[in-house]
């Protein structure tokens, strides 16, 4: 790195000195064989840096007029949802498919600074700038980190600052009672605001640029607010008060639902949950405190409509949470690339938001890296992280842009036959995946607890909230305003009128919004019982053909990595069989209506 | 004790003297005042000191002539699948509800040898003779009870002889090779039987009356002798051949099928397998082996027709196989007393069967007892265990007659109104457990892997080979020899004939051997769907009404038990009004078929 003002003799010039652009823009230029990245402090320049080992060759080809980039949203964070103890169900990381934590091993701290580094550096490339170390559902053990074992917390965020990465916490709720011995957790307590205060100022001790807490209060069994008469906005402007002087974040969890429904009762609706408990909060909650929201309104199933809270609350800071880790999309056993799916969530324009609604609050999302040597378990699933880190930058992007950034990145001089195969399989993936599994946005049908492979029936009487409804003559979930949950109206127009009507609803979200009879002609012209017929054949076939086009890379790249893929591919078509065959079976059996094709389905 | 001779100025004399009854018989008679015991030694003695405890008053009143007691069975045993280590799934004690185990504690022997002791005295006055004190399914820690551990075992086997009983272990088909280091566990290798040999003396040199082993081979996972090419009379009969020089019996289980059946393929049925695997090996067992059969085909359902199994191998020692834990009967929260269902078992008669082939080989059962203060978690449970024990001596009890002898024996000097409450919530209480879970003998319908509470579908696309098939028009396994499986032709006639039509097969496992329309009619004269509908709605009638019973029974007894089951009840009703809703749904929605009663039946 030089002063701007030395006389480009070099290839490269990272110079400090360009106002405006905040901590992490930068400019690029081209002049006189010399390529200059111009940034205002350390944070700029290595994000600038990154960009020319993106651009490549043509970072040092011809010259090119000075360039802005800044990220469109501060905040790009990943949350870690793993736990320092092995949890007995959920195990060393929740939902996590790529071994176990690179922070936590069995109790304890991994101390592998250099894996964290490393790792730094991989999000750094990627554009992530925060992280989470533990899990939202936070145990016992895990607790403790918020204060005695906060020093194990420090190395992390030193080993990340470098990185541009500021550290979070996932903290419970009930910390003060937990750890501090009080009697009560209730926010509007002096001693419990004051433990928090105290604990609070050995954080910032610690860690001087601590991101902030991450919060799942009132969820999923997780103590909240609610137990003490008070609003999440009390909740969670209590602790954004004792971060604000260290200019810390909380960032609070809007995943509030009644986990414990009677499924006879027809009129709870899990998807109008989020919105009915925080939208009256709207303006209440402080500067320093982030709504941190699901993309949809359920829980990262592989169709979901955008929450309409995202758009709702205009004097809010709200962040939108994406699942990185394939919980419902193939636990990187399958590959599915969700880059497409993101990208229509980022471009949705509720009524009244705007991408700086967006913006103020940022991405959040949950990560799918562990401590496996591929980073992911699935090494295609790298491309997952990528697209989050990029799309946070710039939610706008061009997808299949990125995806193809990110393949000459991960297979540098690639040749065009890998390049496009890659491309490839990844670029339908997130298709096909919908395809084979749940049909038209009717969500879940996975095997209970674990989540991975069909079970149609598996959450169908079951007290999560997540039901399909189907019998011998139709299925999906009325949630129009007129005869239904009213989910519908919690959008504004033109969404609200769109997905009230089932003649004007989006094919693939139709079952989320309506229920309909089996015979229902869809706007592709085919009945619903069709379409899932026809698009469960597909999927299976883009899978096999999907596997041909891996078997053809062979040799064109590391054994091992062909291999890895290679493997899981045949463990991915055997499920999506498996998806094909009981969807299949359970429609025939239950509509009685044969397939127009007359492919073998089993009785 | 004393000599028979003797005056008889004693109330009650114990005497050694009466030949030709076996060591377990004794004969009771009373002239003079004096009743008197005698038997061959002293387990007989034993058996016939508890007789006279039972007997209470009437044992000591009036003049009687010679009575002669003994047991139909000499085997009468109960199987601990109790985990040594426990298990991350299944925990301490497999399949069981009533606490921790008896004998281990997290990888530890207990050392408690009073409550060993003692449940060893409760034993003996059930009638039972042997116990297994581990788990069929033997994991690594397990496995070392055979050898260096075997001393943990010998402490046990002191405990219980005392209480005439003698104590077996279950061992892994592959301890020579997990414990011994030998490259095979092939049962004609000389290397793996001089290994059996060597360790069974050893286990001798510990416990000189040690039962034998018990083998759950080549089931669900557990190795045995296919691997090596081998039949399961080969590797039966090389046990077989190094226990007999001690007098040791091999209890070698049936238990064989396929767990990874493919559910699309209807001609595999999992019913058929212990029989085709097991009658072509008639004759080839050893004299001291017995063939451990469960008494239904399945796995211990509600309902079940009798294995074929049983009566299909005359040369072999058959023992049934019973569950007095209740896996599939409410696992001990439930009100569900066996007694009825066990005793239609016993009295089954196959064509080519007899009291005496049955005898050859004995009554065994999976304990129901934990470290609990009931023992058996719901106090009401022990009447199970003692209709086990009592039904193992005599099959042809009546089992209404073992209730009331276990509530007199339970409940001294109860009042009437308690022992009628008593008998009332108990003698019904399978049928209703029956009425409101799997219609018509379908079985299963449960959740996967815990066992308890209902999913209709639970199992239906699993590999476990345990369907419904229930489509839009109707429901059941066809397993006639004409268009199924062939099951049915596995029984002597008249059974094969009987169960081959579902117009001779008895309503309640017609859903067993045949797929019929929901409107087909019954003996009873209802249509399925209705008798599906009126059985639930019976059922949790049935609970509520024994709940009120039951709550009329407080202060007659004390008042923790009394409270024990008050609470028990309560989850048996909200459990069995699930059973009732989610079933009755299910059809409904299937079926399109309203209730002809118009009740309240969820869409």
């Amino acid at each position: 790195m030089r002063d701007a003002s030395d006389d480009g003799s070099y290839d490269l010039v990272l110079a400090l000195g360009a106002g405006g652009l905040g901590d992490e823009g930068f400019t690029v230029a081209r002049e006189g064989g010399t390529t200059t990245v111009t940034a205002s402090g350390g944070r700029g320049l290595l994000y600038g840096l990154f960009h020319v080992v993106r651009l490549g060759e043509a970072a040092f080809t011809g010259a090119w007029a000075l360039r802005t980039h800044r990220p469109a949203l501060a905040l790009r964070m990943l949350d870690h949802w793993d736990n320092v103890a092995v949890h007995p169900v959920m195990g060393q990381v929740e939902r996590g498919y790529a071994g176990g934590s690179l922070f936590w091993d069995d109790g304890r701290a991994r101390g592998d600074v250099e894996r964290v580094r490393a790792y730094g550096r991989l999000l750094a490339a990627c554009g992530i700038n925060a992280v989470a170390v533990n899990n939202v559902n936070v145990h016992e053990t895990e607790a403790h980190l918020l204060t005695d074992r906060i020093g194990e917390v420090a190395l992390l965020a030193d080993a990340l600052r470098p990185y541009g990465i500021r550290t979070h916490l996932s903290v419970t709720f009930a910390a003060p009672v937990v750890l501090g011995g009080t009697a009560t957790a209730d926010p509007l307590d002096g001693a419990v605001r004051g433990w928090w205060s105290e604990a609070t100022r050995r954080v910032y001790e610690a860690i001087p640029d601590f991101g902030g807490y991450v919060v799942k209060a009132d969820s999923e069994g997780q103590p909240g607010p609610f137990a003490y008469g008070r609003s999440h906005a009390d909740g969670a402007n209590m602790l954004a008060a004792v971060l604000e002087p260290y200019g810390g974040t909380v960032h609070w969890r809007a995943f509030v639902y009644n986990h414990r429904q009677d499924w006879r009762d027809r009129t709870t609706d899990r998807a109008r949950a989020a919105y009915d408990h925080f939208v009256p909060l709207d303006g209440a909650f402080a500067g320093n405190a982030v709504l941190q929201v699901k993309h949809g309104p359920m829980d990262f199933q592989v169709r979901e409509p955008v929450s309409p809270l995202i758009g709702a609350m205009p004097r809010t800071r709200p962040a939108v949470e994406l699942q990185v880790t394939q919980e419902y999309t193939g636990q990187q056993r399958h590959v599915c690339w969700l880059g497409p799916m993101w990208s229509e969530v980022l471009r949705f324009r509720p009524e009244d938001t705007s991408v700086g609604g967006l913006a103020r609050g940022g991405l959040v999302a949950v990560s799918n890296v562990g401590d496996d040597p591929f980073w992911t378990g699935h090494p295609l699933a790298q491309a997952n992280l990528y697209t989050f880190g990029r799309l946070a930058w710039r939610p706008d992007a061009e997808p299949g842009e990125v995806l193809d950034e990110w393949i000459g990145l991960t297979f540098p001089d690639a040749p065009a036959r890998l390049a496009d195969g890659l491309h490839a399989v990844l670029d339908g993936s997130w298709r096909s995946y919908e395809k084979y599994t749940a049909p038209l946005g009717v969500g879940f049908m996975v095997q209970p607890g674990h989540h991975y492979g069909p079970s149609v029936d598996g959450y169908e009487y079951s007290p999560w909230g997540t039901y399909h409804f189907a019998d011998r003559d139709g299925i999906g979930v009325d949630r129009s305003v007129a005869t239904g949950t009213g989910y519908a109206g919690q959008y504004g127009k033109p969404w609200s009128e769109l997905y009230e009507s089932p003649d004007t609803c989006p094919d693939e979200l139709l079952l989320f919004f309506h229920h309909v009879p089996y015979g229902h002609v869809l706007k592709s012209g085919k009945t619903v019982i069709q379409h899932i017929y026809d698009t469960h054949f597909e999927g299976v076939e883009e899978v096999e053909e999907a596997r041909a086009v891996w078997a053809s890379l062979s040799g064109l790249m590391d054994p091992a990595r062909h291999a890895r893929v290679a493997e899981r591919y045949e463990e991915q078509l055997r499920c999506a069989r498996e998806w094909r065959d009981q969807v299949n079976s359970y429609f025939l059996r239950k509509s009685g209506v044969a397939d127009a094709r007359g492919r073998l389905i089993h009785l």
